[in-house]
């Protein structure tokens, strides 16, 4: 199988270097020629361009490596180079609006969105042999219509990426869930380095805090425009997280013994569940 | 050195099998005979037994690795076996007013308290050899009064354990620093599984979610003491930490991608120092 792949950044180039492992023919594009030449380097790819338009004719699936705002613009100008039988995807951590407005423009193709839940928090295609896939959900997220070859494509794709879990899954939910478990957890990592107001911080920091601020190093262009595009569903779930802390809040008010142990069996209990 | 270590949990545990392993003669003492025994097989310790006054007078450092309101009572009962030029310290993760209290009653003998800044989110001493020090902080409290050798005593079983950052300090700083990066962060990660009500949200979890939610899963006898002790800062980090939240709230709901791109930056630059 050909594979387009469009964006060499960190993701992009992961994807590169893993399929072509796997004995895909890989194609790349990017703006920046030194992604190009770094990918063509290294061999994650056989053949580069910045201009897309000399390898999407001949691809079997093109992989959009970009970033959310740049998809449709994407699919708008390359769209008469669409055929039957193509498959179209992005890697986008939120699914909103763009995804119905891209399955229609893409047709003859088939437009078939997925979210591979892995990274790092670093930016560019240098670090792309880095992304670890191994233990992490790769979820599909088709649109009505999306017919099920595509959806296999994708579910090989993942497979041959290194993917624990695949599962295949309707946007709605996807986006409710990521606002939760993706776009919350990023909120609150970078709330919590930013009430940090001292120099010498890091000589009291132990295992937890460096765990749990590690993402708070965050592609900042990348992520506003997650935040935004799934702005009602994080901003809900920041209100229930709100609540939460409050709960454990008045406890400590009250010096209520009790109340604190509840509040950390009951999130003991949740987390224990995930590991199994 | 003969060093007696009081609870053979988790951290009295990874104590005696990393200081028997640098040649130390370690003693141990639990209420629990399993514990005892497990020490004994795994050849943690020489010696073991229920009762702490068979090794008291013979150590020339004790190490408290007990709940922290166990500490006083434990100095209290057996003040008149201690002796001078013996070191007694504890390993607790706050260091409140019963270390003065202790410093005090353990006289002729040297009561020096520090704060080994590692762990694992498991309890008891089966998972002991499973706690790395490597990397980690291991920060010394001594109260006004303490003398040198104790204070030196400390750093040597600091490099002996493994500790990579060994530092002394005054008590009130390390109470206020140590609310911000383990007790205000534990009290999120309880706040953000708790506020997680649907059934099937690990199939949609990512790095970020597992890493900051690992320290979830949390003793809560210990915590919720460590917590009450320290209230006063706890409750003072939740409300700063609660204003950058806050920010990010209402940069979400003007839709203001400057302001989030703002926030992120800062969160990036302040933790990469941290790295250095």
């Amino acid at each position: 199988m050909k594979v387009l792949i469009v964006g060499l950044g960190l993701m992009g180039g992961a994807y590169a270097y893993r399929l072509s492992n796997k004995g895909y023919t890989v194609y790349g594009s990017d703006l920046d020629i030194d992604a190009i030449d770094y990918a063509l380097e290294k061999k994650f790819i056989t053949n580069g361009s910045v201009n897309p338009e000399d390898f999407i004719k001949e691809a079997d699936l093109i992989v959009l490596a970009i970033y959310p705002q740049a998809i449709l613009s994407f699919v708008e100008k390359y769209k008469d180079l669409f055929h039957e039988g193509q498959v179209i995807t992005d890697i986008c951590g939120v699914k909103s609006s763009f995804v119905s407005e891209a399955y229609k423009l893409s047709k003859p193709a088939t437009y078939c969105s997925h979210h591979p839940m892995a990274g790092r928090e670093k930016v560019g295609i240098r670090y792309s042999t880095e992304c670890v896939f191994g233990g992490a959900n790769f979820l599909i997220t088709p649109t009505e219509g999306v017919e099920d070859f595509a959806i296999d494509t994708l579910k090989h794709i993942g497979v041959d990426l290194g993917f624990s879990n695949i599962s295949v899954m309707d946007i709605q939910k996807h986006n409710r869930m990521i606002g939760f478990t993706s776009q919350l957890t990023h909120a609150i990592a970078v709330s919590l380095v930013n009430s940090d107001h001292d120099d010498d911080t890091k000589y009291y920091i132990g295992d937890s805090y460096r765990d749990l601020t590690r993402i708070a190093m965050i592609n900042d262009s990348l992520w506003s425009e997650l935040f935004l595009e799934n702005r009602s569903y994080l901003l809900e779930h920041i209100a229930s997280f709100e609540f939460e802390l409050n709960l454990l809040k008045m406890a400590l008010y009250r010096e209520d013994k009790e109340a604190l142990c509840k509040l950390f069996k009951s999130s003991t209990k949740i987390r224990k569940e995930m590991e199994k």
